[in-house]
């Protein structure tokens, strides 16, 4: 090992074989990194939490249930109320627990980007229900289109750190809701392979939606197989209250072989309480009813435990999804998930900001950190969202992708192996060496597999800058989000794309 | 506790008594709170870096010790090579690890912004020496001077959340090395009355700088029973080697009674080994070298442990600052200080990016979050700086405060407490309340001690924010900064100034 590091004949070779695409699991970064290295909580103070979510199940309960989910749920063994609210006995919650679905795969169409939801993996990717798009061309916000949200889907496709794609925004240009929920599947499925998160909003849509949905995979059994499309159910309404309409789409959609994101959106200092550990209590008691539900209705369906609470800002009750007490809010309940070893979801990377700025930048650096570090299996809204989810922006999708490539490569950690912190390396620069590491063969060797670059940041010196004509980032990322959407295929073969126009009203090309 | 909560007559004047300024012990952030929830190394693996720079030392060695360095450290149990390299026994390292101060205090020449470097306590600054200002009015970068200095020094004194301040910028002004290093000593302590950091470059500057630091401290005795400046030294030049007049400078500035920064800055894939772990190896072993020299000269003289290592982007061999290698290399750094137990240092928060835009805003927000979370107790270059500290950009010191805000409240982490998760006030709400949480005692309570609010950062609605004239970010900061020096006092008195003017040449007013 005791070699001098020079400068042989074949280094430009090597470097030309290293400049090469690497293989996938040599690429630095991928999906499904395994995190947990930051730990907001304790294990005490987990169990205090899981323990007042339990006690709140029983003591306080959820109003508001459809027929169908009292039937369900007393069935199982909740208890309803004068009140009208189901009450779970501790022994119904853990034993529905035990029943839960856990390693699941959300498919993608294309299986290379199937997302394994085991221990601690971490995946990336979009979700919410922008009502604008951000255009930072003229620096406003207009209503959000299916075209919109296909662009974003083809240019999701395209780039390596966001790994699955739910419906970012709503489709504003599309006055009937049916229509609406058809063109947002077709819009996410032909712009990309990766895994798809809709939301229906209305159960009577959920039948048609399944149609559509079994087209596109070939049939129902082909679905059921691989569901490459999942539903995202807000079947609570914080605090404590279930959601009618939505728990009935959502049984539907159960019964119809989607997996489900058990999605509990409260707003703490709003709709949930003011402290974050509060906060995280109330959301994990709506998710444990949801699996309730869940695994009463078909036990081991493939459910997403969405403690997604949000935040705040006390002094105006506006919701700050960029705020560091999101990232806390967030990384806890990504360690109560691992608690209960289920697969779980929450939300980080929303920016205040009103456009892709330097408050954008550390907001989702910061709260994406913290949810990848923390081992949170679908980071969800983690790309292109802005002024609190009411804003979605392509060129940030794209200038995203980078901030999910620096917060992937820290999710990976220190390589600490006996190579790694051999002291040869050192002392073949060192005692018999150049005095220096540049060009050495460790450092070639570790150029692309441990080391990771940006498309879009821009690391030239100031003199460097200046010459190539000062380019402006966001000014790159118009251009790259162009030349993606350029480039980008139709995700199904044009028959069968023509055959779906001439059954659907399809609002986008 | 079980009250029903309501909007009671005096809630205006509560909301009015929690908007004036907190005591600064329920201030939700603040200097020195305690991190270390973040671990990018297990045990396992802090120990057998640590062997590692043990080996690198007792088989390696440094190099080019000046004839005194050679005599303190030979005296002390070193040993001298033939071939001029001192290598270190362990059992050496141990003693004088024995000897190190621990738990120091930097103090601030005001107290009240003493830094308390014992265990896991996170303290931010700046530091660095940037050759450029960068001027977001003009998007270029000029030379910078000592007024430019000068101002971000009196900027850093209104920033709640930069808690020291570290020369970041050469002034360039001054083509007498001897009256830039006065000056330097001068535009930082009359702009701040926080700890300050020097960089002496030349030992005989050393006499001449002392006096003028006894003069602003009001004499010897007072400065050596509150040293409020700190000198940072690269005594190393890696790999392996000592800086033969940084050396000697350190060795003049420990008998004047500085506290010392050891600060070895290597370059992973240039100065450093590329591997993260081997570079953390390098950096540790020159630092405890560093702390023989320190210790051995002078027994329990206050030093902070300065493993700094950089990040070269391995493709062209710049660095790169703002990557996620070097918030990695970092928080690794931070780990050994705490299995040293010694008060420790190092970078983050540096921008590649050239001006404050969204790159900027995810690179400083994920290398300082990942520092402050590791518990590094000196958090330098963490504002200001850009294009990998070749620029100093004063409206991105103040944007860098809200970065700071945001870290730090991420640091103060979850309130995990019985009051905290008591499900008294989900009953309160659900089931006799109003069904939300706004406006509530608790949400009230919690909103100026738990919360943290952006100076900067929007937080509008897009609709507000429309109404506003869509306030720009950068236009922002450039008010805040004006208005900042519009205000700032000298902090020296008329008469004392005016006699240090009349006495030294300053360049800045």
């Amino acid at each position: 090992m005791n070699r001098p590091i020079r400068r042989s004949g074949g280094r430009a070779a090597r470097v030309a074989m290293r400049s090469a695409p690497l293989a996938e699991d040599k690429r630095p970064v991928r999906a499904g990194l395994p995190g947990g290295k930051f730990q907001a909580l304790t294990d005490a103070e987990v169990t205090r939490i899981h323990h007042a979510a339990l006690d709140a199940l029983e003591q306080i309960g959820l109003s508001q249930a459809p027929p169908s989910g009292v039937e369900i749920l007393t069935k199982a063994g909740a208890i309803l109320g004068d009140d009208g609210r189901l009450r779970f006995p501790r022994a119904l919650v853990e034993d529905m627990l035990a029943k839960a679905a856990r390693n699941i795969t959300l498919h993608g169409r294309d299986p290379k980007y199937d997302l394994d939801l085991s221990g601690t993996n971490v995946h990336f990717g979009t979700a919410g229900a922008a009502v604008h798009v951000v255009d930072v061309e003229t620096n406003t916000y207009r209503d959000s289109t299916a075209q919109d949200l296909h662009n974003a889907a083809k240019i999701t496709h395209a780039l390596d750190n966001v790994h699955f794609f739910q419906r970012a925004m709503v489709a504003r240009d599309i006055s009937d809701n049916l229509e609406m929920d058809l063109n947002t599947i077709y819009a996410c499925t032909s712009g990309t392979t990766k895994h798809i998160g809709t939301s229906f909003s209305e159960p009577d849509h959920v039948g048609p939606g399944l149609e559509l949905i079994y087209k596109l995979a070939g049939g129902e059994e082909n679905f059921r197989a691989r569901p490459f499309i999942s539903n995202s159910n807000c079947f609570v309404v914080p605090p404590m209250k279930f959601a009618e309409e939505s728990c009935i789409a959502m049984e539907q959609c159960i019964r119809g072989g989607m997996p489900v994101l058990l999605l509990s959106a409260g707003q703490a200092g709003a709709t949930a309480p003011a402290p974050i550990a509060l906060a995280i209590v109330q959301a994990v008691a709506e998710c444990l009813a949801g699996v309730v539900y869940v695994n009463a209705l078909a036990p081991g369906h493939p459910a997403v435990f969405g403690t997604w609470p949000f935040v705040s800002d006390l002094r105006t009750g506006a919701m700050s999804g960029g705020s560091a007490e999101q990232a806390l809010l967030t990384a806890g309940c990504a360690q109560m998930h691992r608690f209960y070893d289920l697969p779980g979801g929450a939300a980080a990377g929303i920016s205040d900001a009103k456009v892709p700025n330097m408050q954008a930048g550390w907001e989702q650096g910061i709260t994406n950190v913290l949810a990848g570090l923390s081992g949170l299996n679908m980071v969800y809204e983690s790309v292109g969202m802005h002024a609190s989810l009411l804003g979605f922006c392509l060129e940030s999708l794209v200038l995203g992708d980078d901030v999910l490539g620096q917060v992937l490569r820290c999710v990976r950690g220190i390589d600490v192996t006996e190579d790694s912190t051999s002291i040869e390396a050192m002392k073949a620069v060192c005692l018999d060496g150049p005095g220096h590491y540049l060009g050495s063969e460790q450092t070639l060797e570790l150029m692309q597999t441990e080391y990771i670059y940006p498309t879009l940041g821009n690391r030239m010196s100031p003199k460097e800058w200046n010459e190539a004509g000062r380019p402006d980032l966001i000014e790159s990322a118009i251009a790259r989000k162009n030349k993606i959407l350029a480039e980008a295929q139709m995700k199904f073969d044009p028959e069968f794309d023509a055959a779906i126009r001439a059954d659907y009203n399809i609002y986008f090309t």
